[in-house]
C-alpha cells in the first residue's frame, strides 16, 4: 500500500481502487480548497449532499449561493451526519476543528485536512482526538491559487496536482486506501510522506519561496527609490513575487506551524547570498560563473512532476 | 526631450516623431535581443538591408537561414556602411565592440547598444570612442526570455515593452530624439534615466531577483533531501525560480558589471531575512504577520506598467 522507495524519492501510489461514495460529505471551511474539494467530490460523483461550516457567515452565504454546498450547518450536525469530513481551514485552526467534531464524530468517518504543515497538526490530533485519530488521515494537496476564497474554487484544482497523505501508525490501511483513492478520484497523483519528510520538503519547495518573496519585496520598500523600481520592474520582478501576493494570514500560520524548517532553509539562503556576495565584491568571476550556473543547470532541466 | 519627473518617478517620453528610415542597419550580435531588434526594424519599415557580426558563426549562419539578416561582414565594413548599429553582446564585451567599431565609424551613424547596465559601458565608451561618444546612444529595453539565441528572436519582442535610454551629455539633442522614436517605433514605452539610477533601479528590479533565484536553488542542492524537494516542487517554485534557468553567461557579467548595486541590494535582503527569522525563532506571530502583510499589499497592488 503504502510507498516504495527509489533512490530516496517515492513512487507515487498506484491508482487501485475505486473510492467508496458517500452519502454526506462535510466541509469545513469551503474556500478555495475546501470549496474545491467539494465541486470535485460531486464531480466525481463521489457524495450526494454536502454539509459545511466556517466562521465567515459571508463565504457560507456564497458557497450556497454558488452551488458549492448544500447547507450550512452546526458543528455537531456535520460530525453526525457527514461520512467524510474535509477540513480546510488555516493550520492553526484545525486543532480547535477536531476538538469540536471528537465529541459527535461517528466511529466509521473519515476525517481530512488540507494543511500545509503536518507535524503540528498531527501531534494536537492525538491530543483532541485520543482513539479516534484513527478516523483522521492528514493530507496535503499541492494546488492553490494566488487568490483566495469560494468564489476562486474549482472542480479541476487538483487534476494533474499531486497529494501527500501523511499517515498514522494508528490508522488501519483500508482508511488509508480509501483517503487515497478518493485523492486519485479527483484528478490527483497521490504520494505518502512521514509527517516530517513533509514538513522539511515543503519548507525547503513551498514555505521558504513564499516567506523569500516577501522578504524580497520588503527590501524594496521604504528608500526614495521605491516608486521608480515598482514602476520599472517588469516580468522577472512579477513571476519571482508572484507568490508574495498571497492571503498574510494564510502564510502567517504556515511560517509559524513550520517555523524550525523554515528557519533552517533561510540560513541556507543567507550562506548562499553570503558567497555570492564574496564572489562580488572581491571581483571572482570565474567563481560566480560556476556558482550561477550550478542553479542554471538544475533549473533548465527542471519540471513539475505529477 | 528629456522625462518629466512626478514624484522622483519619470513619465514616458511622448511619441514626437517618426524615426528617419536607414538603408542600412547594422547589428552586432544577432541572437535573442539583436535579432529581435533587426525583425523589429524590419517589420517597421525602418531599413532596407541588415549586416551583421558575431563571434558564434553558427548564429550568424542561422541568422542569415532565418532571414533575419542579410549578409554576414566583417566589423570594418559594418562600421563604414551601417546609419544605425546596434550592439547586443555580453555587456562586458560591448567596449571592445566599441573600440573596433571606432576607426572606421562614419560621422552621421548612430550607435545603441542593448546592455542591462551602464555606467561601466558608458565609462568604456568614452575612453575608447573620444568625441565620438556623441554618437552612442546607450539603451536597454526591458524584454527578454529565458530563452536565448537568434531561434528565439521575434519581431515582436519590444512591444508594449519599455525601452530606457540614459543619453549622455555629449549626445546631441536631435540625436537622442532620433533613438528614442527608433525605439517607439518598434513599440515600445522610452523612458530617460541617468545611467546611475538606471544601474541602482535594474540591480534592484532585476538582477538581484535574477541572483536570488539562483541562490535559493543553490541552497536547496548537495542534501539528502534534494532529489525529493526537486520531485515534491510545484508552481509556486516554479514561477519563482523560472529566471534562475537563464543564461550564467549573461547573468555573471551583467552581475559582474553592477556588482556594487546589486550587492547593496543582496544586504538588504539579508536584513529582511534576519528580521523574519528572528521572529521565527522568538515566535513573534503578530510582528511576521505584519511583516509578510507589507509584502502583500504592495504585490497585490502591483501591475507592469508600459
Amino acid at each position: 500500500m503504502l510507498c516504495d522507495n527509489a533512490g530516496g524519492v517515492p513512487t507515487a501510489l498506484a491508482a487501485t481502487e475505486t473510492p467508496s461514495p458517500v452519502a454526506t460529505l462535510g466541509i469545513i471551511g469551503p474556500g478555495l480548497i475546501g470549496g474545491s474539494f467539494a465541486l470535485a467530490m460531486r464531480r466525481a460523483g463521489l457524495c450526494q449532499r454536502i454539509l459545511a461550516l466556517g466562521n465567515k457567515p459571508q463565504q457560507l452565504a456564497q458557497a450556497q449561493d454558488l452551488g458549492v454546498i448544500d447547507a450550512a450547518v452546526p458543528i455537531e450536525r456535520l460530525a453526525q451526519e457527514a461520512q467524510l469530513i474535509f477540513i480546510a481551514v488555516p493550520v492553526n485552526a484545525v486543532a480547535s476543528v477536531l476538538a469540536q467534531l471528537a465529541p459527535e464524530l461517528s466511529p466509521h468517518t473519515l476525517v481530512m485536512d488540507g494543511g500545509s504543515t503536518k507535524v503540528g497538526i498531527i501531534e494536537a490530533a492525538r491530543q483532541v482526538l485520543g482513539e479516534r485519530v484513527s478516523q483522521f488521515v492528514p493530507a496535503h494537496p499541492i494546488a492553490g491559487s494566488h487568490q483566495s476564497g469560494v468564489q476562486a474554487a474549482r472542480s479541476d484544482l487538483f487534476d494533474g496536482r499531486k497529494a501527500i497523505l501523511t499517515p498514522l501508525a494508528e490508522n488501519a490501511e483500508s482508511v488509508v486506501a480509501q483517503a487515497a483513492a478518493i485523492w486519485q478520484a479527483l484528478g490527483a497523483t497521490v504520494y505518502t510522506l512521514t509527517p516530517q519528510e513533509h514538513d522539511e520538503v515543503f519548507a525547503a519547495t513551498s514555505h521558504a519561496p513564499h516567506l523569500l518573496a516577501s522578504a524580497y519585496i520588503n527590501s524594496l520598500l521604504g528608500t526614495p527609490q521605491t516608486a521608480l523600481q515598482l514602476r520599472m520592474a517588469g516580468t522577472g520582478f512579477k513571476d519571482f513575487t508572484r507568490i508574495a501576493a498571497s492571503s498574510a494570514d494564510v502564510w502567517c500560520d504556515i511560517f509559524m506551524a513550520n517555523r524550525q524548517a523554515i528557519s533552517e532553509q533561510i540560513s541556507a539562503m543567507m550562506e548562499q547570498l553570503q558567497e555570492a556576495q564574496q564572489y562580488l565584491q572581491q571581483g571572482q568571476q570565474q567563481e560566480l560563473h560556476q556558482w550561477i550556473d550550478r542553479a542554471t543547470q538544475v533549473r533548465a532541466n527542471w519540471r513539475i512532476q505529477p
